[in-house]
């Protein structure tokens, strides 16, 4: 089987997912003063920083999720229900994204998010070991360097969740900075990858 | 004419049918109480389950569709309103998510969306059977075990689905259930049918 | 240019109103009792015809366009903002659905609806005559026949519109029922058609 | 790495993002009187004005992506993410779109809507600056007319969303129409660049 049909879902489910975040945002109802529409603007600057970070996280697995099938040569039936798993939380975010935005303030809602995210991160993962063990679905000659790129990638989407989640219960309304160290740790093992080996995707 | 844009569409379709899933889960008022979206978390698990089941379903739709357009050449134009009924209902699977996960206790809910399932299932054979028939939109040289394959999984979509209706008028609680015997019994023939023919898609 | 990516668009904004129609049905409110449910089910059974209606109309008008740009083949400045504006009017459908499904009885609301797809049927007609003109962005060889029929289903829909835009000063319960005509004469005119000539798309 | 799955990505998010602008538009009520749906849907002609402004501001921008990717021929990690943060805006759409139609007197809501089209006009400049400068991402045989033609468009963009905020304080009510300039100004840049070189896409 072709990967052609699943990356096209994908595509889809990744477009409306991160469209869908817009309804996050409140809007002002009718009828409201313009003091009231600047204080509900300004009110909701929590709300926007994280319609941008679900927007980046969103991104950074559509990016690896490209990578990984720009790799990946074909699939089977167990690898198509990792990825429509894997989707099935791709779809979830802009339920959590609302939840964390009209709850700031409480752990329970970081939890449930930081699930969200290491749900998104474990199965991202599988599906990129399950297709290189043995070197399953992709080239025979895919470099070791780029296999373990792969999953150390995974690793650190995992547990920056569990940092995450784990600050929840400290201060709820730091947790989600934590997710910044994702693109920046993600970076670093980029630059040494570079480093190590020239001409991987 | 060609299969590669009505493709698309059920593509698209079933990504926003399937995101448009999410909308079911009841998000807490803002201005609650922590014990409150605790509670609101735990009461909608029903929903939660329900968000899963229709997920999965839609996919194994999604998929069986894949399979059949990767053998099927070529449509037609009663072949192309067959693809269109099957996609409405694809496009009331977020409708019919809701009543089930609002009135899980109610027989009329489950009725509903075992009916749903029932066309989904119906018009997915109409499908298989009208494309392989005389091989009218198939290669010629397709074997007559997968065209028997798709045949059985479309009468099995249906059986379960009449199952499932019965069960509601017994315990409206425990015909989601019966969905499950989907998966199991598609496992179930694939198994039987790689003992019969090896390359079949 | 090609027409690859207007192609795309226009896929995804037809999967996406077809998807929204479902927006347009009313779920019964949590903590109702079953005779509610029964009879709010019951209550809207013109809203799942008005649902199905908009679906089928939509699908005929985006297989008119698939058989269109079958034939087109490139597009211009000028070709694309006719395109653009008719998926505006793709993209309003579920607007007029929704005020048709809550007004059925209301001329106005079924002028609306009317007004939309005068306007579907008019920018498609513009579309395919635009193109076909001195074969502007058709294959030179395309034959006289394929041309007129093209535009002769472009003026039967504006036509339709304009008699259930009629109908609906006159009754406006049966204003909708008027657009089932734009399927019989498709076929009516189709049949002829392929009497005349042979392979045309 | 290929631009293939960044452009169905985008087309995926201005499908949706164009579809979702029709959620703006406010429905009657349900069991209101004939009199009122009639003021309802006039009292918003406003909001039709902005459905059909932001509908077109967003098919421009989609063109000029399309044009620009029509020359773009790779991309990498930092063109991904300019892309990404443009799409962030494009998905923002409905929430400005609304908020300049609830409040269509507040220099604020207009205010809002300007920085949107900015920075849609400013990542888009940034894309084709980035992809231009030294032939990075683009074919080496480009004529430096297409080149600047292409960022003459965006300075044009952010310069009249710079004249609508500013309008803005002057008075709200006229802000909108200042978009208007976009598509005068392209025309006039397209005309006097065809005068000066055939050929470019």
């Amino acid at each position: 089987m072709t990967t052609h049909r699943i990356e096209a879902l994908t595509d889809g489910i990744f477009a409306i997912a991160m469209t869908l975040l817009v309804l996050t945002l409140v809007l002002p109802e009718a009828g409201k003063e313009l003091a009231e529409v600047h204080s509900l603007l300004l009110g909701q600057i929590d709300k926007f920083f994280n319609y941008a970070l679900s927007f980046v996280l969103l991104a950074i697995f559509w990016i690896r999720h490209h990578q990984q099938f720009h790799l990946i040569k074909r699939t089977d039936g167990k690898h198509l229900w990792i990825n429509i798993f894997f989707l099935m939380f791709v779809a979830l975010m802009p339920f959590s994204t609302s939840l964390v935005g009209d709850y700031s303030r409480e752990p329970l809602a970081e939890v449930f998010f930081g699930l969200n995210i290491f749900m998104l991160g474990m199965f991202l993962s599988w599906n990129w070991v399950y297709a290189t063990n043995h070197h399953r679905l992709v080239d025979p000659s895919l470099d070791p360097w780029s296999i373990a790129l792969g999953t150390k990638r995974g690793m650190i989407t995992m547990l920056v969740a569990v940092l995450a989640i784990g600050l929840a219960f400290v201060d709820p309304r730091i947790s989600s900075f934590a997710y910044l160290l994702i693109p920046i740790l993600y970076g670093v093992l980029g630059y040494r990858h570079r480093r190590m080996t020239e001409g991987a995707a």
